[in-house]
């Protein structure tokens, strides 16, 4: 890598940074020690050297490698002394509460760390959480969820800012390297001689993702140079086709509660004389503004609701997690159980 | 292969046949002597046994391996004879026409190929076309499509019946084994000890569809055993979508068409104002109905249509293929170049 070449990666990351982090405000950055983290702590310092910020790390020994562990934990905490940064530790043995709860190590992990930042969140009064995802990230998430055939949304592969109410906290994930391939990363780092572990146990990476990362990923990358170019382009026309479904059935729904002079309620014929797509958008737009959130409602649901609301029977009724869409003759109701608590994550 | 499960096929197949090919009609068989066109073959003999159809076998002999070339076209000459079915044989030097034309030789390939077709269909008095290309072919053009960012129209893979107009004659190309994946075609045919030639050219295959047969597919079906099934799921799901887009377009075009009383013309005002994906879909038709084809017309076009159509200075133009899109205050014109010649294919 040329300095001019780093200069111009900076650049970009600073002009992500300066869109989501606010002069003054408080970080917690996802700290593992590997090359991906200390990159995004070593650009996290240098933006502040020009916008104040305060960083805090935070790291989470999982306790999976014995002394290998313990020396990644002994990294940072060096790390963050020699950046003069706020770290914060948790040491947790993840494969004991693996076992226990009967989940994998990944999920189990994933969950540590997360309860781990909203409780750091909630001490440290911010509720932003930078994580170092990077383009081959997603790009092979994307590719996962193609595979698993999670619909158009799974092709937009992670969000650069998302919400997640953890732990009762309401917690706010930035990825600010989502565009940058690893390739550039490590050229970074390299070209700095800057020091990061190396072989952190792949927690993170089920079966399937490895698969893809040492499989296809390389494939990819001969046919197309480009690739991260084009995934970019893709992501860009789906989001806005996908805009657009979400504004026509926002639209639609309104149309008919104006009419029927009552909130969540649908003109069945409507409903039914509509193209497919929308369908399944207003569906999926109901069920979103109703429930606060799309987990565990994909396709397989949208098509069950479906299948009820299209029939011209009587009354007929289909329950999804707290939400019920039910058809009265010309009117399509959606209800919400009162007593409903709110998934966590 | 069970017995059971050959019936389940070869039904599942004739329902498909039987959806497009009327009882006494004429179709060209594309036939190369490999194992997918010979189960085709087959599949449309044990077809015509219920409903009498005309089958014209259809071979080119590429003369790209020697005498290899020479016992192809003797086997589909024995299997035509065997079948009792009469067949057409083009001979033509593949590597000489590519090297003359200054093209591909899977370009060249296609080309001779559908100029046989072509003159067939005049002498046949027939236009259907029935090609082998099967559900691993079609997941290979998807994943072609998504490597090289060709939309979301691309991730709809193959169209199970498409028109082409080639040299003055409109065909239509009908790929009835689209669902069928290799696997069971091969199992077919092992089961049934019908025989077929190995081994072939792969003129058709360009390196990249290679690499993305021989890296990606494999790794694909180890992560998702249902890969196929998934496929289609996708497939229905983005289809839907895109015939939503379609059908906003058209009808944004035709109100502004009824408020202009002009036909090609869009109130420019309104134009701007529509969401992204919109604005692009009503580009893409107006195009496709004054130019009577998509072809060499994709995002980087309307990108650039779209730059122009968006600014509000004045008269603008930009002139793509045969087509003008031009910008008068608040009036958007189509306009067709007269003495623009049809592109053949």
């Amino acid at each position: 890598m040329q300095l001019q070449e780093a200069k111009k990666l900076e650049k970009s990351i600073f002009e992500t940074l300066s869109k989501h982090i606010k002069k003054g405000e408080k970080v917690i950055l996802g700290l593992s020690g590997g090359a991906d983290s200390v990159f995004l702590f070593e650009m996290l310092k240098k933006f502040a050297e020009k916008t104040p910020i305060k960083i805090v790390a935070a790291h989470v020994n999982h306790m999976l490698r014995g002394l290998e562990s313990e020396k990644d934990e002994k990294f940072v905490k060096d790390l963050a002394k020699k950046y003069k940064t706020e770290i914060k530790i948790l040491k947790k043995d993840i494969a004991k509460i693996s076992k226990k709860l009967g989940r994998g190590l990944e999920e189990t992990g994933r969950q540590v760390r997360h309860e781990f930042f909203a409780k750091l969140a909630k001490e440290l009064k911010t509720n932003l959480v930078l994580t170092a995802h990077h383009a081959d990230d997603n790009l092979e998430t994307i590719l996962l969820n193609i595979v698993r055939g999670a619909g158009l949304k799974g092709l937009l592969g992670m969000e650069e800012k998302i919400k997640h109410k953890i732990a009762n906290t309401d917690l706010s994930f930035l990825k600010p390297l989502l565009q940058v391939p690893k390739q550039q990363i490590e050229n970074y780092l390299t070209h700095k001689k800057i020091e990061f572990v190396k072989d952190l146990s792949n927690l993170d990476e089920t079966f399937n993702r490895n698969l893809i990362r040492s499989k296809i990923v390389p494939t990819l990358k001969k046919i197309n140079k480009n690739i991260f170019g084009t995934v970019a382009k893709n992501v860009k026309n789906i989001g806005e086709t996908l805009d657009f479904l979400d504004d026509e059935a926002k639209k639609f729904i309104k149309k008919s509660e104006k009419i029927l002079k009552e909130k969540n309620a649908l003109i069945a014929k409507d409903f039914r004389e509509a193209n497919k797509a929308l369908k399944k958008a207003v569906i999926r737009e109901l069920y979103k503004v109703n429930a606060k959130t799309l987990k565990d409602f994909g396709n397989a649901q949208i098509d069950e609701i479906l299948k009820v609301l299209d029939k011209n029977i009587g009354n007929k009724s289909k329950k999804i997690g707290p939400i019920t869409f039910s058809v009265n003759k010309n009117r399509i109701k959606v209800s919400v159980e009162k007593k409903h608590k709110k998934v966590q994550y």
